[in-house]
């Protein structure tokens, strides 16, 4: 099997898949109770914290445990907007977010919230200017996604961090989901303020993740209940996912400059496949991109027609983002980055991980050159 | 080990951890993905929705897979308030709810809603009058804990449900994460229009859980997004965990009422011991309450120091509700139940699985008197 649709979810490491069982055998215990086994599983929650800090450099404290990115997501906006509401109602964010950040907006318009788009160039990416220039007295929220899922295009998002310093009222949320691991981010050094991460997307097991709540930020909770998480999120602790993705993200740090130098050669060998192919037009930005994720289009060509003749070689590749891949539209985000229709309609997004080898790459690109050739009847 | 604190949480089942790294292993495609992987972790998740509906008589459409007990009421509850807030802003509860449902009141309170506490009775019961005389035109909720978490005490739901069918604009909300496996309930026959369910309270992993939501019935999502589980729960599903679920469902409901009438047995025992110890004082009401919890007070003991002392024999038992056990105060259940202060800050709560043994009770019991015998510092 050639897994190439790493960025829709990855293959749970062995080793993480070993740490979840024996923690949930051993280590069940609800960390909340009183008892020797609470306070076993508490002890592997408050592991997991100084792990996970030592590795992006933040405080424990600071990590807010959660159950994936799009619950991230929605605890930081949700939770900023109405925590804030009476200092302000204005939230700037960009038309390339994740559906996750992009739908909860509807609901905060309908409480009166009133939102800023920042359009974005032909890359994908827009400029501090134009987030400097959106401020205003009422504004207590700046979301942007770090790194987009179905382009991989990166925002600015130190430069943007910096720039907000002048603005101490207003809040800086970053969806880190496509980026941990792959396109580094010092939260500190970037001022961010929160930062959302999901477990499945590196190779954790799914239902797990993580918000980055920085000291002294206050949000209104989405679960209330009992006081877990620094009262930020109730209910029982998932332990065996906890630990299980404090493995994933260590072994994902891991030779992390490595991993990424290799994906970076299999993106720049996609790359000089699609431009050297006729019938292709390439999406993902040659500069300010990701090193996992290319997404090009086939102008005429119906995307799940391709998806379904790759499986046939047992290569797993996706169209456009899995959160939005069941509409059959064209995609909101190549169509924001001013792409026409045929080329938002036909895209396909090809992701790696830092498992997948040259060879895999090289059959992707060889089936896709077959199917190119002698499949004309995929042509619309 | 003998494991008495099966209410804060239980010890996943062998064959529920083997199947959950059986898919996390080979089924670890995104469902929202358009490939075969994606198509078939789908295909996981249609079996386990058919699976728990034949197993709870409901339609696999109903269920909405959260991530456990604290989000499924948090849904309900704010779920249904924010949607219906136009029809009406009155809701009805009772005072001895979960912390899950019970905090979750204060956010709506500051949004305008009112709520009815309806007392209970020194057994810990609501009447189905006293819901009824609190209807007004305004109500858009009814919502009620199945069976308690603290003492089990069982609130009359089918009743209730019956006697809400001439009230068709009040929706009613069943907090059932005590009772499944152990309190049957018919969701259909009660008229329950919501229902929550929690997995890691039998023998599933944590981080797993659903939401029962009755066919027509609208909810305003906390989490938006993507549109899994009927846009009422945007988020990667935790194809994994919810098939984990399904098997402990399974293997939960399978025998059910011999396991009832074991867990019965082992409450009776303790019932007996509680009545004939001259220290102790029972808590947990004689009948209408359920067959795995018993709660009684050791009134001028810590229950921390009992706890302990039970501890050194590799007993395990909890003071309250692990959700708020970190805070030392009497129990708020207790209290309302007209305890008074020196019995609801000594409570001790024992509660079984079906694989509890009368051997471990016996056990349990001849420590704690043991205990009782040589140990008076522990007394204040």
């Amino acid at each position: 099997m050639i897994y190439l649709d790493n960025s829709a979810t990855t293959k749970p490491y062995k080793e993480v898949l070993d740490v979840f069982t024996k923690v949930a055998s051993h280590y069940f215990g609800n960390p909340s109770s009183v008892n020797a086994l609470g306070s076993e599983a508490e002890k592997l929650l408050n592991q997991s914290r100084e792990v996970i800090s030592k590795l992006l450099n933040i405080h424990p404290s600071e990590i807010v445990f959660t159950s994936g990115g799009t619950e991230g997501n929605n605890i930081a906006v949700k939770g900023t907007a109405l925590k804030y509401r009476s200092r302000g109602k204005h939230i700037i964010t960009t038309t390339v977010e994740h559906a996750s950040i992009y739908e909860g907006y509807k609901q905060l318009e309908q409480l009166g919230f009133e939102i800023t788009f920042l359009p974005v160039n032909e890359r994908g990416r827009i400029s501090i200017d134009q987030v400097q220039r959106a401020i205003r007295k009422d504004t207590i929220l700046v979301s942007v996604i770090h790194v987009n899922n179905e382009v991989g295009s990166i925002q600015p998002i130190t430069e943007i961090g910096e720039m907000l310093k002048k603005y101490p009222h207003v809040l800086f949320h970053v969806d880190h989901v496509q980026g941990i691991g792959k396109v580094p981010l010092d939260f500190k050094r970037s001022n961010v303020d929160l930062c959302t991460v999901s477990g499945h997307k590196f190779h954790s097991v799914k239902g797990t993740g993580f918000l980055y709540v920085r000291k002294g930020i206050k949000l209104e909770p989405l679960f209330t209940g009992g006081s877990q998480e620094n009262s930020l999120r109730a209910g029982t602790e998932n332990v065996s996912g906890i630990v299980a993705m404090t493995k994933a993200l260590r072994m994902t740090m891991d030779h992390q400059q490595n991993k990424i130098a290799h994906l970076t050669h299999l993106k720049n060998l996609l790359f000089q496949f699609v431009e050297k192919t006729e019938q292709t037009v390439l999406n993902t930005p040659k500069e300010w991109s990701a090193p996992h994720i290319i997404n090009f289009s086939i102008p005429g060509a119906k995307p799940e027609v391709i998806v379904h003749a790759l499986e046939e070689h047992q290569i797993y590749v996706s169209t456009k983002s899995a959160c939005s891949s069941k509409q059959t539209s064209a995609s909101r985000i190549l169509l924001e980055m001013g792409k026409d229709e045929r080329v938002a309609e036909s895209a396909i997004r090809i992701s790696f991980s830092a498992e997948t080898t040259i060879e895999e790459v090289k059959k992707c690109m060889a089936v896709i050159e077959d199917i190119l050739q002698q499949n004309k009847v995929i042509m619309r």
